[in-house]
């Protein structure tokens, strides 16, 4: 493995020397190369699928292993897309001139080598191959086991291109051995690996992060609650809180608790009820909520839970204060909403709530790339630090400083 | 150290809640504390100076710990000049409209809790204290045990400040168990803790970023390079060699080995030589140096050595690559330098050094807060990652994004 990384780490010297025009070329190659290939990568996806149904995987896990023409299409414009943002490597982001007459520009430049640690979806292989190659980043990748063939038959059409190119194969490549082993191992390759992007089941971001000594950009728990004030419009509350919960349960984004302030408690709760029921919600509720409406009573275990399924929990609490309390206990800082029409209740919650997104009237569900205009998104990023939230290809990115003198030596 | 902890990151709530007005009137009656107490905490410095000498404490070990009216004055006008800066919370970084009519501010915010982990001199104590506080930060310090008795006084004087101001004292705190095992508690401590910030020796670095798992920014080793080309301005390249070397050989940013064109070699070395014999500088030199110059054969070891000492290599190399490729080997990734007149040659250099500051035509020195123009310095970070180079008060803030509706959900 050592070797490997090595080679990996060196290969990022050539790709440093690679213009915007340069990478974009051969970033339309890769996707014309999936299109012109996908026969070969459909077998391999075959064999996949018959191991799936051999170790008996679930129909949610196979909807996601499974390729098609279409979705090996979807693939090559995802690529094509990311071929036309602006280069992120390169920009100034800052300059100015010092006391001492230095020139100081402040530059983005890519990170360096990046491992990818991702689950069963095989097209995660050529999108995060195609955005570290956008960003100028050496990507070292590690998909589910359960793709192993359809990952290996698309990395070597990548590599082809790369190839063709007279690039190093090293600058896209799976990680040689993908075991458990093999994670621990790259998680402690400091002198080689310069960032780790964990994406997946919440063991296995907790095992990186427990164990990485390489910085690790994390995209795990989403616990978001939505508070409706008293001074809210209660229309706009309600279909926010059902567009939080219901339009797609299984993501990080949505809501798992509603909370409800005293004041309007009685008047909302049975309208709530209504709609949620429509839309065949499992509903929770405290003490308080179970007054007004009939629904299972919720316990502390259930605020703390990320159903990602159509449940939700419902609690009364004492205005914008007691959702702050509420939301700082249980909160996993990823995205938060109040619904008020009063300005001064809003900038509190909006200042006193630590999270990523914080929302004024809007459904958490927002909290992606595309919805904030990103163009391409690596993942949301539950970070505090590097990148939060929403992460575009620009979290692919540190920076250095060029300083430009003319004989200046320090006093 | 749970429950000290709760506390801190409990108190970091009051915090966030002062304005820029009211905390730097809160900073301003600390520097005034110093100043009226000075009596107490030079009291507990003789405790420490005492102990140093029954400990036979080295010559510069007790020049740093030790601390007089002018050292006190100083602590109190640092933190004087802290108070002096913008606010670096709450500053809009960035702010878009969304296609669907989300507005989005990115904000800056504090981090919430942070770890400072330091050595001998107690003014950092102070310092550290004061540019969290500024941040909004909470901050749980640690000090060098042969400081102790003077870091409790300096801690005493600035809690004294928050009590009188209604404050909780936990804004500002030492950590209790202040041994090594205590280390280790707080730097796993994730749940209460949000960065450590480790400056002191590389045993002390090491051990931190092997074993946290809250995020860490270090600030450790600095094998910086300075190469003179052979299109080098010859007087400009031996002034500033000489400077990187000896105005200030103990500090991260001084240059550690000297690298020459080939080209040039036969014509500079000599010069050399002469400027760095009155300085009193010990030489050692590669193969090639050693035909030119009488000088010490330099090892690969020496190379890889951070002297932080009146000592200089010196290697002959190929050109700027022969420069590059050195640098890429022992570099640190801190402070690098090129001297040349040429403008090609230069921009090379600048792309492919991949290190937080990288120069043109001036000495390494001037990697600092200061000398960047950053006001006041927390230190200089070698992340790659969060922070890099010289890092400002800024790089005690995170961001969060406050996204402003008008009912908008997700379609």
């Amino acid at each position: 493995m050592e070797v490997f990384l090595q080679e990996a780490k060196a290969s990022s010297r050539v790709l440093a020397q690679l213009n915007g025009a340069q990478k974009n070329r051969v970033l339309r190659e890769m996707a014309k190369a999936l299109r012109m290939q996908s026969r070969e990568i459909l077998n391999a996806n075959a064999l996949d699928m018959a191991d799936a149904d051999k170790n008996d995987l679930t129909p949610a896990l196979k909807e996601r292993l499974f390729l098609d023409e279409t979705r090996i299409e979807a693939m090559a414009v995802a690529i094509e897309e990311i071929a036309a943002l602006k280069d992120p490597v390169g920009r100034v982001l800052d300059g100015w001139l010092t006391e001492d007459g230095l020139k100081i520009e402040k530059v983005s430049i890519p990170i360096g080598v990046i491992g990818i640690i991702y689950e069963s979806r095989p097209n995660v292989t050529s999108d995060a191959a195609a955005l570290s190659f956008k960003s100028s980043n050496v990507c070292v990748l590690k998909g589910g086991k359960e793709a192993q063939h359809s990952n290996v038959a698309i990395a070597k059409v990548l590599q082809s291109v790369l190839k063709a190119n007279g690039l190093p194969q090293a600058l896209i490549s799976l990680l040689p051995d993908a075991s458990r082993e093999g994670v621990s191992k790259l998680i402690k390759m400091d002198r080689y690996v310069d960032l780790i992007v964990p994406r997946g089941g919440e063991g296995l971001i907790r095992y990186v992060s427990e164990n990485a000594t390489v910085p690790v950009v994390k995209h795990d728990k989403g616990q978001c609650h939505t508070y409706i004030d008293a001074d809210a419009n209660i229309e706009n509350a309600i279909a926010i809180a059902l567009n939080a919960k219901v339009q797609r349960p299984g993501v990080c984004n949505a809501m798992e608790t509603l909370l409800v302030d005293r004041v309007i408690a009685e008047e909302v709760l049975p309208q709530l009820k209504e709609v949620f029921d429509s839309a065949h919600t499992q509903l929770k509720g405290c003490d308080e909520t179970r007054k007004s409406i009939d629904v299972e009573r919720a316990t502390e275990q259930d605020y703390d839970t990320e159903y990602l399924a159509n449940i939700l929990n419902i609690r009364v609490v004492d205005g914008v204060e007691g959702a702050i309390d509420h939301i700082l206990r249980f909160g996993s800082g990823h995205s938060e909403a109040i619904i008020t029409e009063n300005i001064t209740t809003a900038e509190r919650f909006l200042n006193a709530i630590d999270a990523a997104a914080v929302y004024v009237n809007a459904s958490t569900r927002f909290t992606d790339g595309g919805a904030f205009g990103f163009g391409a998104e690596v993942g949301i990023s539950t970070n505090k630090l590097h990148a939060r939230g929403p992460m575009g290809i620009e979290g692919l990115t540190t920076y250095k400083f060029k300083i430009y003198g003319s004989g200046q030596i320090r006093q």
